[in-house]
Parts: structure tokens; sequence; C-alpha cells
């Protein structure tokens, strides 16, 4: 068997399939090395068990042993599917076992046999993706002790499940245990659920939370837990709250990457200062036949967006002679919960490091009361949120809080993407009626309010575009 | 009280309001007459009821006489507040009556209680919309023939509803009783539902429809019904059906415009080949003050392209200066069934009516396999399919069938008013795991299919571009 490829890839989850299966395709030799699963998280602990387990969970009926297996099942079918598809791949070599870069295009890998083979290659990808960043509990045993890697094993909802870490793993999968029947207690040391999403969506999801039942602690911090009593104990503003019949408890606060032991320092892959493989817009580090994907990169923790960096890899190692002019894509930002909230371009604290605030147009759409879907659909939390440069409509930012935001934050990844302002936007016709007839609001407003004071709208732009934006503290 | 006015807007539904209330707020003097309610079909029979009892529908709990009960206490609070509202909008004078166009810029009033009274006006507007088409079936009481003027007026599900015609109306409230537990049958004189939409959409709900027990009788003709037995006759291929315990039927074949004893041809305003008022891009009719738009003109039926329409007339005659440059808007086409059938652009029969068969690629990406939102989700029936050209990837036309086409369309509707290109589309990171990622497939298919052979491409679009399309009979 060779033990010379074009391309070795390490980690077949999102990321590292997309270049192994792209190039492969190509008809380049290619070795794709994988600790354990086909799928990496995305398959196995993230995207597809969570996502089912929500769509099984909020039709309601069906008790919680049954849904929690037919995730399993269907987790398991689609892994199974997605092992044999890749190992039925020309040019693809799949190889089990832990990969470390030896020299400097060489990769050992430790057979899961205990043996070591030196395979050699031209470029070499690393998509060793994340795992869960785990908190020490005092007095919490280990089984008691989930993570996103865990939680889909257990056979039951829990009686009382205690989620530390309200971002987006432990928003939704509050939603989805409450909807089976648990008890669910959020605990986060910020104060606010989605601490990166706009503080609307967060109020928003933080009111749905509660109208479910769902208990939040802010700026909350997890103590202790005690194992005979089942009491978990959670300190706020100096006061102690006793949490009872926790029985489980989802640790997720975020997230490590996987980086330790691949070797990645000696060949001199530099890092960012917030940690992740540095890149560029097409994925190579500071190692010229070096790139990675996914996790590992400080700018993708989605599946998506480890996809589209993995696809850009392809083109730079299949097509070097292609130009490398785009900028790195749009990825937009998705938490799957109810209402789902779906970003795309710069968040607020962005915009506000670049602009001058007199410069920013913020326009907000309610779905409860501006849209006829929100009526009929009796829609209590949602929003449509856009901030634009005054004068010229550019669009900087936007948030959608909507029950399929998911479906609709593609309109405006394609507005920013190609540029086109509101008052292109403005000439869209939405159907009706759908929440997506709110992007008309949004278009209306600002041109009502922009149309009529030109003449003031033309000072404030040319004032403020090349204003430099207060100091942040300020802002 | 003043008679003259800057514009008489006769018809206050969605296309009459947008008019009436855009030039009030323009500071216009405005009438606005209607001979009924607020509101228009669309609050008060259209959009409005079927939306709210399709979403209430589909929770699969409450009664079926309390849900009736609630869409229309929904509806009635709905036409309160609009009326209310739009009394209270400065420079908007609501009559109530029946309008008569009798001078060049004239309007009579036949007001409720008898008396009629003349206004003029500087600019007309004919916005009053369409009825049901009704169908003369022998032996069916009055009581028992319903229209969507009347089904939302019904206390209870009836045990049985014959549906007669599979358009958009008969097919949504198809969905929406059966839900509620009645027995549906569909009987449509065409081959197959949704007759205006691509075979493949139709194939996709008739197969929803019969996986929810609906039946449907294509090329079939209600031909009489018992009173005694609730038997309905049905004439399919030369054999006859009898349908029983049939308690309602909806008549659902069609809408007749409502210009009947407006006096407009007396005044010269023309009319379409296949009726309706004949319009320009910005709803001038061929007598230059006056205007029409929503369900008289030939190209509109829905509630957003009235709106769009209205727009355009608020634009005209409030800012005649304005140059009048853009086409007329792409107005997407929603059935709001399960799943829900959207479409943007050109259908295929038009576009075999202007191109060459070999200079179009038809992409078709299946949701439930080709996407894992339609794994995790369970879809069975839906698909993203793009008519779009060869070599140059330009978009003719969209069809999305999925749980909320109607959120998802208006990235297509965007793409094609913008020109852009399966190219361009290829850049856009959609979030996973949605059905919208399936629009990343379309574009992928396209590139995959054509880059590899772009010579070949290039070649067929010399020689198919501007060759004419074969005669209609054999494409």
């Amino acid at each position: 068997m060779t033990t010379h490829f074009h391309t070795i890839v390490i980690g077949a989850g999102s990321g590292g399939l997309t270049v192994a299966y792209g190039l492969a395709s190509l008809g380049k030799p290619v070795a794709l090395i994988e600790a354990r699963y086909v799928g990496g998280d995305c398959t196995n602990v993230g995207c597809i068990p969570s996502k089912t387990l929500i769509h099984l969970s909020r039709r309601g009926s069906g008790d919680a042993k049954h849904i929690l297996a037919t995730v399993r099942r269907k987790r398991d079918a689609l892994r199974e599917r997605e092992t044999r598809e890749f190992q039925a791949v020309a040019n693809l070599h799949l190889i089990y076992g832990r990969a470390r870069i030896v020299g400097m295009k060489q990769v050992a890998v430790m057979l899961p046999d205990g043996e070591e083979r030196v395979l050699s290659a031209d470029h070499v990808v690393v998509a060793t993706g994340a795992r869960p960043r785990m908190v020490s509990l005092p007095g919490l045993p280990a089984e008691r002790a989930l993570t996103n890697e865990r939680i889909f094993e257990i056979d039951h909802a829990p009686r009382h499940l205690a989620i530390i870490g309200g971002g987006a793993i432990g928003v939704e999968l509050a939603y989805a245990f409450r909807n089976l029947g648990s008890r669910v207690s959020i605990i986060d040391i910020a104060p606010r659920v989605l601490i990166r999403a706009i503080p609307e969506a967060s109020r928003a999801v933080e009111e749905s939370l509660r109208a479910k039942g769902v208990a939040f602690y802010a700026n909350a911090h997890a103590r202790s837990y005690d194992a005979a009593s089942q009491t978990l104990r959670v300190e706020r503003e100096g006061q102690v709250v006793a949490l009872e019949e926790v029985d489980d408890v989802l640790i997720a606060v975020g997230r490590e990457r996987n980086l330790d032991g691949l070797g990645l320092e000696a060949i001199g892959v530099r890092f960012t200062p917030h940690g992740g493989v540095a890149v560029d817009a097409y994925g190579r580090t500071s190692v010229k036949h070096i790139y990675a994907v996914g996790d590992v990169t400080p700018s993708s923790t989605f599946t998506h967006s480890a996809n589209a960096q993995g696809r850009r890899v392809v083109q730079r190692i299949a097509f070097p002679w292609l130009p490398l002019r785009d900028p790195a894509p749009l990825y937009p930002d998705v938490v799957f919960s109810d209402p789902e909230v779906a970003s795309v371009g710069m968040l607020p604290h962005q915009i506000a490091r670049r602009y001058h605030p007199n410069l920013i147009r913020r326009i907000h759409v309610d779905l409860a009361t501006q849209t006829d879907r929100g009526y009929t659909d009796d829609v209590q939390y949602g929003f449509i949120a856009v901030d634009a440069m005054r004068l010229t409509g550019r669009i900087l930012g936007v948030t959608i809080v909507a029950p399929k935001a998911s479906e609709m934050i593609s309109f405006f990844t394609l507005a920013l993407q190609e540029g086109l302002s509101l008052y292109r936007l403005y000439r869209v016709v939405h159907p009706y009626p759908t929440f997506s007839s709110g992007f008309q609001k949004v278009a209306d407003t600002f041109l009502r309010e922009t149309l009529p004071v030109l003449r003031d709208e033309l000072v404030a732009y040319v004032r403020y575009r090349w204003a430099k934006p207060p100091s942040e503290g300020s802002s």
C-alpha cells in the first residue's frame, strides 16, 4: 500500500471530509486520518443528533425514551452510511488512527493496534476540530457530568437538568429537554444568554425560555454539587441558590481546539493571539504546504463555515493558478432556539469600532406587531434588526429572531455579499403573509426616514463617514 | 364636507389601502370607497383567516369548533383595528358605499341609506378586487355551497368536505379541514392539483395530501348532489363515483373580477384579451388619470402583488417627475400547502416559448436525500428546482417545495431581480443544517456539470442562445 499521497487530511469531520472528498473526486490520492468516527462532531455529537432531537421533541408527542432512542438510531444510521460512502470514494484512503506531523511533509499515524505508520504528502490539512471545555464542579460524579459528547447517550429525560453555560449548545438543549418534560435550569456567568448575539436577541430567547418554564440564572456560578441530595449550589450576586433534584448536569461552557500532540509548533505553524491556527482567506497556515479548516481556526465554529473553508482549500490546492481574490466568505451565525436566532455581517460592537455612531441607522421591525404572519401565527418574540449606513443604505449587520430565522437569513447574506443597499432591497416583493415581508418593512422604514431629510442625511454622511469612532468605552 | 379629492380609491382591500394610505400620508386628500369591509378579501375571507386556521389546525390539539371560533375572533379583531386605524389617518376619508365612474373625473357613490353622492378627483384608482366564481351543481342547496367567502363562518368541521377545484384555495383549505378532522375530497377538472405549478410540485403536494388521507379526483367533474342522502356524484373518465356523507361543498374553481357596474367601458378604459384592466408597469390604464391595482388587473392575484402595484401607483401619482424605468417587479407565487410551494420567475412553459430547450439546464435538489435538514426533520416531499441558462448560469425560474418555502423564496427573488447568476450564488454560505443549504447544492451541481465541459457549454450557448424555440406543440 502506498505511503505517499497528494494530500493528507487529519480529521474526518465536516471540514476534513469536504477537503478529502473534493480532492479525491478530482483524482488526487488522499489519506484521511480519523481517530474516532467519520462525520466528526456534526454527525455524531452535534448538529445531527441535536436537530433531530429538537425536531422530535417539538412535536409534543411520544415519550422521552423513545425519542432519545430514535435520535441515536438516526445518528448511527447516518454515521454508518457516511462511513460506507467515504470508504467507497476512489482515491480516498480512510485510515483510523491518531496523527502527528513528524516532518515537513510527513505524518505519523498511531494505528488502533498500536503500530505506527509514517505517511508522506505534498499537502497536509489539519481539521481536528474541537472538544467541549470541561469545568470541575466539586462533588459532581463523573457519570452525572454530561457534555454534548455524552448527552445523546442518556436513555431518559433527566428529572432536572442543570445546564452550565447559556451559549448556543446550552440554549438549544434547554429547549429540547424542556420539551421532553425535564425541569431545566441554565446557569451562566454572563449577564444574558447567547452573549455573542445582540442584547434584544438574548432578551427574546430569555423570554421564550421563561414562558416554557426554563429557569435562567444570569451572572451566576455553579459552585458545588451534593450527590446524596442531588443539590447544585449556585452563587449569584453573593447569594447562594440551591437547585434541587438535579440528576444531570450539562457542561456547555465553550470549546477547546484539538491541537495538542499534532506537532504543529515544531514545524513552525503560527497561532493567533486568541488561539487557533492562523490561516489566510484560503486556509493556508504560515507553513506553505500546511492548511487548516474548521474549529481549529479562529474564524469557524460552524459546520457550514468549516465546509466553506474546506471548499476554498480544495480550490487552492487543486487549482493553484486560479486567482485568490475573494475575501473570506460571510458566515451566518445561527442558534436553533425557539424562536431561532440568525445573524450575518458585523455585530454592533464591531460596527462601533469602525464607524461613528451618528453614521449608523438601526432599523427594528417587530414580527408580532408589524407583520401579519406574526398575527396569524401568534408569534410572541421575534424581530428583524438591521444596522445600515445613513444615506447610502449600505447594510452592515443583520439579526433575525423568528421561528425559521435559519431559512430567512440567506436573503441578507446574499445582499451583503453583493453589496446591495436598502434602496435595492426596497424593490423586492416578498410573499404575503410571511415573516420575510418584514424585510420590506425594513426597507420602507429606511426610505421613509431618509428621503424626507436627504439633505440632513447627506450632511451627516459627509461628516461622519470618515470620522473616527469614539473610543469603545464611551460609545 | 369636501367633494373634490386629490384621488378617489375604489375598494379598501390590500391594493386600495396601500394607495389610499400612501397618498394620504403624503398629504393628499383621498376618498376611499368601500362597499363592505375594510381589509378586502385578505383580511376578511382570505389570507388572514386561512393562515390563522392553517396555523391553529396544524397544532393537532383543540377542537374544531373552538379553532373556527378563534379564527373568526382574530379576523374580526384585525378588521376592527384596521378600520379604526384607517379612519384615523389624516387626509383619508373612508366612505362606505358602491362606486360608479360617471364622468371623466367623477365618481358617484351609492351610500348605505340609498342616497347617491357625486365626488370628483384628479385621479381615480380602481381596486375592486375579485370574488369566487360560482358553479351550479344540480341538487346542491345554497346553504351547503360554500366559497372562501362563507367557509370561515361555519362553526363546525364538516364530516366530509368536498372541494371542487384543486388550486391554491382548495388545496390550502383541504389541509386545514383535514387537520380539523374532516374527511376531505378534492375534485378537479385538471389532471393535477396546482395546475399553475410545475408538475413535480403538484406531485409532491398530491403525495402529501394522500398521506394525510385527502382523496383527490383528477380529470373529474362534480355532476350532481343529492341532499337527502348527502351524496355527491363525480364523473371521472366516463365512470361515476358517488362520494357519500358530503355535508359541505367548497367551490374553489377560480375568481371573477369585480368590474361590473363600475362604468369603466363608458369612459374608454381598455381590457386585456383574457379579461382584466390593461395597465402599464406603473398601474395606469388606457385612460390617463385612471389607475388599477390588484385582482382587477391581469398581473396580480396576491396580496403582495396588489401591495407592490399600489406602491408604484403612489409613486406615479405623487412623484410624477420620477423616472419610470423599473420593469414590473417579480411577484413570487406561494401556496401555503404542507409542504409549501413557492416559485418565482418564469415557469417551464414560459421558458419553452422563449428559449431553445438545449439552452436550458434544470437542476433539481431533493430535500429528503440531498439535505441533512431533510434527514433530521424526516421530510418526505420537497425539492428545489432551478431552470438556468447553460454556460452563463443565468437563473430563469425557481420552484421550492419545502415546509417553509414561503420564507425561502425571497433569496431567489433577489437573485433574479439583480440578475445574479449561479456562479455568484455559489459563493453564498448558508447555515447548516437548513433546507436553504440546498441552494448551495443547486449552485454546486451547476458548476460541477458546467466547468469540466466549458467548451461544449460555450458551443451550446452560441448555438442555441438566439435560436428559435421549437413550436410549443413539439417542445
